[in-house]
């Protein structure tokens, strides 16, 4: 492995923090090392960089986009400069890549191909709000969505209510941001009244809210959640 | 909540590595700010503040220890400082507070007394790992420490490798780091050919070993991991 260069993967802010205030060093410096990126979206990605790196050259910059409307039989080809020892880096659009976007496709074929891969360190909602939700984090999971069919939600919610409950394994989960407060409803209305519930939403942001309580303080006192990126929490 | 002080959940450096290297300016500026400590080792979380503030004064410092000797009646004690509007902050041994350590506890404490809790971002062997798998990160599970006993052991293994192959859940854990060769060992013993398994050790610092291979490659290809902090991961 040792002319290849490296894929980095490249955590950003969660919101609009500055972004030192969340992102250590070595982000900044890795960044201001390379020329190559793959990223979600150019345009967010390039002011992301210019507000961490304001001296680079961004005429500089060589940008391959990786989203849902990529060719994935090119995903090989953004990986041409670690065979020729340049470094790489992956951003995407909030948070850390690979996580829950299409980084991890383009990871895989770095191992394929004997590319170092290396995880820069950054913000996470699912890690933060797990850490501030006061839940077992010996044992937990990360489900991403739940069903969108009423019927399969609540099955669903039942489903992750036992597992927390019986296995004491703590149960994430994200809905789409305006349906926030459908989701806040379904919860209240499907959970026992004993069980707890974390609601983390802004994490990292000023107007952060994060808070664990049982069922029954959550059927009195309902936040507004709605468009607020957020982490729900189902847990011992 | 409004006089209250706040608990910050204050991640550490996973080795011996410069801590702006991995954490933000944030983590550095709550420590500045704070007197009022809950830490796993006080003498090792001295050293970690002593590195990441040079300028603090120790002497001012009021630290409580939380860890297995702990007597847990004192804990809410431990809060008394918000109560009267002073920051506290939780330092745990390497990496994120209250995801595989004693934290979670008094985490749980602050929501009941209603004091805001709020973590800080800083490096997770956990999420590092998985974002550099290439596995899936909409599902995956965490399960701590496998069974011991080698007959539980191996049925574990075989029940975490179904849940990888058929639902499509990664599974991530880890080894006490003296047993992780004998791990190792039972993985690819137990686990099918065609089956991937990413093995991430020394994450974050310079010599960190990250792969993903099929167990086939392993069978061929063995890692020295003995003693070496490491994530074990079985993912499609």
């Amino acid at each position: 492995m040792s002319n290849k260069g490296s894929l980095y993967l490249i955590p950003t802010t969660l919101g609009d923090n500055e972004p030192l205030e969340v992102l250590p060093l070595s982000v900044k410096k890795i960044i201001e090392d390379s020329s190559f990126f793959i990223v979600e979206n150019e345009k967010t990605a390039r002011r992301f960089i210019k507000k961490i790196c304001p001296k680079k050259v961004q005429g500089s910059l060589k940008i391959e986009t990786l989203n849902k409307f990529t060719d994935i039989t090119l995903l090989p080809t953004f990986l041409n400069p670690c065979l020729e020892g340049e470094n790489v880096g992956v951003i995407s659009e909030a948070g850390c890549p690979g996580i829950a976007d299409p980084g991890a496709d383009i990871v895989s074929i770095a191992h394929k191909k004997g590319i170092t891969v290396t995880p820069l360190v950054g913000p996470s909602s699912i890690l933060m709000s797990l850490m501030a939700s006061g839940f077992n984090g010996q044992s937990f999971a990360f489900n991403g969505y739940l069903p969108i069919d009423n019927q399969e939600r609540n099955k669903s919610i039942k489903q992750l209510e036992k597992l927390a409950l019986q296995k004491d394994q703590t149960q994430l989960f994200i809905e789409t941001p305006y349906r926030n407060n459908a989701m806040f409803d379904s919860l209240v209305k499907q959970l026992q009244t004993s069980t707890n519930l974390c609601i983390a939403c802004d994490i990292s942001l000023a107007n952060a809210f994060i808070k664990t309580a049982p069922i029954s303080y959550w059927r009195k006192n309902k936040p507004e959640l709605h468009k607020r990126p957020c982490m729900f929490i189902i847990g011992k």
